[in-house]
């Protein structure tokens, strides 16, 4: 026993050096079907552990259906539905590609990625672009002529831009801007604006001489920037899920490597326990709502952003980010409460990412399965709220169901101890 | 007594009034010699309440004596000093003009000042401008090649770029930056940087049309706002000075309109009290010191960007800045701690400066005099430590003299009591 044990420890000291060893950096913005492995031209990546296609309902259902209309693999929503029943369309888990996506979070082969290459172990990871500051967005299960037109604006205007700074920039490092956002009030997930504007602020000599030539554009790219709050959070999640996956798949490590939902499931996996994920209900989310929204009006369609907290981001970072009390509620107090309880559950703090608030406290990394268990503290995440009907109508704090922390350790034990 | 007592109410009344509705307009960068009233070309101002030049020693008499150097005004320091002696070089206080000097704050005819106008009263104030990262600086007593050749780029590069994108811009209102900055880890004193990357931000546009014709002088513009996390320190200044002078001179009122020092004294002004400065020494500061610095190394050598702190900034809103811990010192708890005190000693809450972490209370504004005294709490600042031989050496917080407020209080009560 005591051998299994250091086995365990070893394996788990190896995936936190992961963790803090790696470094994210922001190569290019490409078309999902040129750098996504396994992407094709039919492909239609979506949140969450994989569901048979008939399990999907809702929001999620809705967004993917968007999906393959934006696309033009289908003309209409029947067409789309009958297609991937026939699997001429094919819906897959974004995590399975190297992606990571934001509510229901729609990849199609078109859809301009950032590239985001974990410099230390060479591994590359995707996120797909923040649709803008509206309610209304592909993501949040709606689709219509107003969000195909933004997305298409995304595509054609700012992802060309942005792509052609960033490479003009040799490439962005993403760690030294997530480090000084956590003193400016961001946690990376719910709240993003510091990040954002360092972002912004990095590309603007680079965006100098694009305009040159492309004056227009570069100043609509400047204007959708400027809006964009969460711009960021799409980096931060490459950049989270670059560094989740060097710590993934290391033998005798009970260290959580995904936390991701669909609109059913809240599912996790776990390093040394392969693709496997596990699974329960979503609990109830304490959420604040926009004025004239009420609980029943909630729906879950997905979302991976939680994959920051995963990595000692969001939820994990939440005393860094008081501001977020007007946006997803809670006072100050709860903010540090919640934030101090994840220390009980993880196994080191970040080496440089900081907390002000908590004395320069490096945020807690490395979720442990079996710490969650004894506890029975459930990880905390920040997360965006839609609408049964699509769009966005709030935020606020969803805990982790322990039921698939649970079956984590009896997979683990099994596998490991037995 | 009764009728007195609200004759002071009503005053103090008008004077929050006036805080509160003063809106801060950046307009211009222009030679002080222009736009600072009173000023001549032989002019020198300089913080805090007037000396008789025999009285200014230390690093503020170099910085004056620096300031006719790089001015051409002497060739040398005994000239300097001779022709001040013979009042051919006045040497001025800067409130006494519409300016705000930050440390030893010289001002000399030449030199490019912010224009800030409140565009709710008319009146306008004026600061000069960041000398840079560097910790050498006029302002920190030292004047050498060095800094002559950085004034010299400040006034020759920066100022027109910025002045020329400020103009285009028409204007940039101060005020919904430094709202938006107190979210983002800044008290606006001791932490300009989240308000110093809004307003390289809103340059952005403005400074994409003049790349056309001046692409070095943008980009080397961009550089040095780049690296000056402490540039929007001048324009908090004069938004501040520009709301304090708008709630100063009114009959009846006991509240704070400045707080300055020289290299010697700590002085105050009461808006219903005229122009008399109320003063008393400077008591010691409690620092933290860059690497290799004692305490014995600590020299004042003025400082008025403590009229922050008199409209609710700065040490007034340390709770909205944790980050400080790395800066000036302190914990968490001791910044909280502080920021509530001031509230004993406050008339009102602003209502659009709020400090996240205290549940987005309102920042307390209205300095009263009788509250100081009765209370015995001082106004807490954030400053900037200067070395005896020049040069900045760290940073620390500063608690006012009970004594000034007394004497304040002692005049008031004459003049409107008695």
């Amino acid at each position: 026993m005591t051998a299994t044990r250091t086995v365990q420890e070893q394996a788990n000291a190896t995936a936190l050096e992961r963790i803090v060893a790696s470094d994210p950096v922001l190569l290019d913005l490409r078309a999902a079907i040129e750098v996504v492995p396994g992407m094709r031209r039919e492909t239609i990546l979506t949140s969450g552990a994989p569901l048979p296609w008939e399990e999907y309902a809702g929001g999620q259902r809705n967004a993917i259906i968007g999906g393959a209309l934006f696309e033009g693999l289908a003309s209409d929503p029947d067409e789309a539905d009958a297609k991937i029943r026939a699997g001429q369309i094919r819906v897959e888990a974004c995590h399975d590609h190297g992606c990571v996506g934001s509510m229901a979070g729609i990849y199609t082969a078109s859809m301009p990625v950032f590239v985001v290459e974990n410099r230390t172990y060479g591994n590359q990871a995707f996120c797909n672009m923040f649709e803008g500051p509206g309610h209304k967005r592909l993501n949040y299960g709606v689709y219509n002529e107003e969000v195909h037109q933004n997305l298409i604006f995304i595509q054609d205007v700012v992802s060309p831009i942005i792509a052609e700074a960033v490479r003009a920039s040799g490439g962005i490092e993403l760690r030294p801007l997530m480090r000084r956002a956590l003193h400016m009030g961001d946690e990376l997930h719910s709240r993003n604006t510091a990040a954002s504007l360092l972002f912004s602020n990095t590309l603007f000599p680079a965006l100098l001489d694009i305009a040159e030539k492309k004056p227009r554009e570069v100043r609509q790219t400047l204007e959708f920037l400027h809006d964009s709050n969460y711009f960021f959070l799409r980096l931060s999640m490459a950049a989270s899920k670059a560094t989740a996956d060097a710590a993934h798949g290391i033998e005798g490590s009970s260290v959580v490597t995904a936390m991701t939902f669909n609109w059913r499931d809240f599912s996790i996996r776990v390093s040394g326990l392969g693709d496997t994920w596990f699974s329960a209900p979503i609990p109830r989310v304490e959420a604040k709502l926009f004025e004239g929204y009420t609980h029943d009006d909630i729906a879950y369609m997905g979302g991976e952003s939680i994959i920051n907290e995963a990595m000692g981001l969001g939820g994990f970072a939440q005393a860094a980010a008081f501001p977020l009390q007007a946006y997803s509620g809670g006072s100050s107090d709860e903010l540090v409460r919640r934030n101090l309880a994840m220390y009980d559950i993880t196994l080191g703090e970040h080496p440089e990412f900081k907390i002000p608030y908590l004395g320069f406290r490096g945020t807690p990394i490395g979720i442990e399965i079996h710490r969650v268990v004894d506890t029975g503290i459930a990880p905390t995440m920040n997360i965006g709220v839609a609408h049964k009907g699509g769009g966005q109508i709030g935020a606020g704090v969803l805990n982790a169901p322990l039921e698939c922390f649970r079956a984590g350790v009896a997979a683990y034990d099994q596998h490991y101890r037995a």
